[in-house]
């Protein structure tokens, strides 16, 4: 599917709620249940997202915008969620998920962007040149596929539960 | 994690919501792609949901209960979904969905499951004997794997408008 800027605000403007539907008021244990060593939790997850609203998305965009392929973007912490996260509840988590996504929107709004500036070129630190829609078209699926994180971690909790019919659901068996 | 009947009840309580937060409002397209030749799209999933709710769930745990192993389950139709949907929007079949689900837990909630009743077991015409403890916990993964499949397959509409992220996104190159 082609990038359309107005279809991708919409999704990104969902994602604090799927998240809230999911998980907000469930028992704690589905919070911090995770696939296995070294695999993320939905707790984990909530911590991510909020790193990546204060540190990747709107920062870079800026910086395509104000520096273009000049000045390349600063390098990601794909888990700084750790430090980020201590001592903050699931819920404290999931309202402050929402607020960044709130100010990530409004500051996108304010940037009004045309077909033109999507076009525009920076600098990523490993994977070279890339352009503000795959920029924007990344925060999407990057959303999106920690929702599929959220709920497959949440569904293998039942791999035992389910008993005969594991055999019915692929997913339990980390086939897919 | 061993089934526990309220956090169950709990969890099936959201996936209503969660499908609206995903689904409601957005644009045509995203409802009607797929994964490719025999895949399904958003909309054919909230037909399947609707045609389990009717269908499979809450009239197998009635089998249970009344029956016990002497009747087994009605084989289900994974393709009812084709003909039930016939003419309805997305967002109607999110409404019956919406509506099949609460009528399916006020049913469940009548039946006054204890945990003797969780034992009792039922046969399925193709898996054998299984418990409505298993019964209940496979609504509730089928309902995950449900979720786990319509971010992805709105993920995946963004493969190419990612651009060299998609380096970064397993999900997005049919990996996991």
């Amino acid at each position: 599917m082609e990038f359309q800027l107005e279809q991708a605000t919409d999704i990104l403007s969902r994602t604090p709620a799927t998240m809230n539907s999911l998980l907000r008021g469930v028992a704690g244990e589905w919070t911090v249940c995770n696939e296995g060593p070294d695999t993320w939790s939905p707790y984990d997850i909530l911590g991510h997202l909020i790193h990546a609203e204060k540190t990747d998305w709107i920062p870079r965009a800026r910086i395509i915008l104000e520096h273009g392929e000049a000045k390349p973007f600063e390098p990601f912490d794909r888990y700084a969620q750790l430090e980020i996260s201590k001592g903050k509840s699931a819920a404290e988590l999931m309202e402050e998920f929402e607020s960044s996504r709130k100010k990530s929107l409004a500051a996108l709004e304010e940037m009004k962007i045309t077909s033109d500036k999507l076009t525009r070129r920076g600098t990523h630190p490993a994977l070279g040149k890339v352009t503000l829609s795959e920029l924007l078209a990344t925060w999407v699926a990057h959303d999106l596929s920690h929702v599929v994180q959220v709920s497959r971690v949440m569904c293998r909790q039942y791999s035992e539960a389910v008993g005969p019919w594991r055999e019915y659901l692929p997913i339990l068996k980390h086939e897919q």
